[in-house]
């Protein structure tokens, strides 16, 4: 006999988040759930949309990570609420874990929350955490076939950022590629070049989810 | 009542393994699982050590992707026997999957057998596949941090590839601190700086790997 556990693990991630939606709305928090490879720039594109909305939005980050909490380190320095979560070796969030930290958060006074992914561009994909939009990062030095071997992540995101665009010059990165290989799987996804460390490009991504804040 | 499915799954995974193991020593043929995140260069890494390690060995290829298999036709192109994977959404390699693709392959006549794991710093780490090895390889755009978030998949590795040495006057990757966090928690492991697309810094790795390789 094969019990399969997934549907069922699903079913019950997907009531809890929908739970989470319901808070959410209530309160007119917009949430985006950030998801990217390891190293590809999600905590400094977090710091840079920080930058860009922080005088009109009030902004909170859930950081997840396998361990440690360099990142909410780095939120919290800038003033900005932030909550750690550690899988302890899970590989992507669930409404579960989320909802421990939405719980320590201050809902009544928030616009935005981002959620920081576990660095993996597979299974955070399968897993609805009450968001209102996944958006997701590419880096440039992650090269421009990404979307031929994990389609699903860029099927199921709203927008992607190709993070690093600054690098561009060094790697092999056939830009022209990339977008026809996304507007194959997500013809509706806009993509935001962005060098997030150094603020560029930053303003177009900003405007397109400031819009969508406003919006709730 | 909850089920934990994870460990059978583990020790079904192993016993396969484990045959698969059997069958390498029986035909002398060293075995390395390569795991890397997303974009880090894990192809241009086999291709540039296929390139150092070719006359004196027989080798092949297990490319293991979501989808595609534009990394199986790179190899095939160097003459290089070649079988890819394709997990169907699945986020690691599993033995059972590693045995249909060993299954096509002549291990008589094979010298070394390079598996290409699925672009993830998390899942795979936890599956044996019958590896003599697993190697690592970080690329230097994913930033010196990676550690200490990703501390597993730098204790299960034997040694670690420092991918896209050449690009360290680009990005903000403190050396330093990266080898001193992978000291930590694997003393063992040596790092390689490697520049895979140009050869640079190939010959090390490759030695490293040539010797155990004679020694099965």
């Amino acid at each position: 006999m094969q019990i399969d556990l997934h549907q069922p693990i699903l079913d019950k991630n997907d009531k809890l988040a929908a739970e989470l939606r319901a808070r959410f709305d209530e309160h007119h928090v917009y949430v985006v759930d950030l998801l990217a490879s390891p190293g590809s720039g999600k905590t400094s594109t977090i710091l840079a949309t920080i930058d860009a909305l922080r005088d009109e939005f009030n902004i909170a980050v859930i950081e997840g990570d396998i361990a440690s909490s360099v990142d909410a380190e780095k939120i919290k320095a800038q003033g900005i609420p932030a909550v750690q979560i550690n899988t302890g070796g899970a590989c992507h969030l669930e409404s579960a874990m989320l909802k421990r930290a939405v719980d320590v958060l201050d809902l009544e006074r928030l616009d935005l929350i981002i959620i920081e992914n576990v660095g993996n561009l597979v299974c955070p994909t399968d897993f609805y955490l009450g968001e209102n939009a996944k958006v997701m990062i590419l880096s440039v030095p992650e090269g421009h076939d990404k979307p031929l071997k994990y389609p699903g992540v860029f099927q199921a995101s709203q927008a992607v950022i190709l993070n690093k665009y600054d690098t561009l010059p060094v790697f092999d990165f056939d830009e022209e590629a990339f977008r026809s290989a996304v507007y194959q799987l997500n013809p509706q996804a806009p993509i935001f070049p962005v060098a997030a460390t150094k603020g560029e490009g930053v303003q177009a991504w900003a405007e397109w989810l400031a819009a969508r804040i406003r919006a709730v």
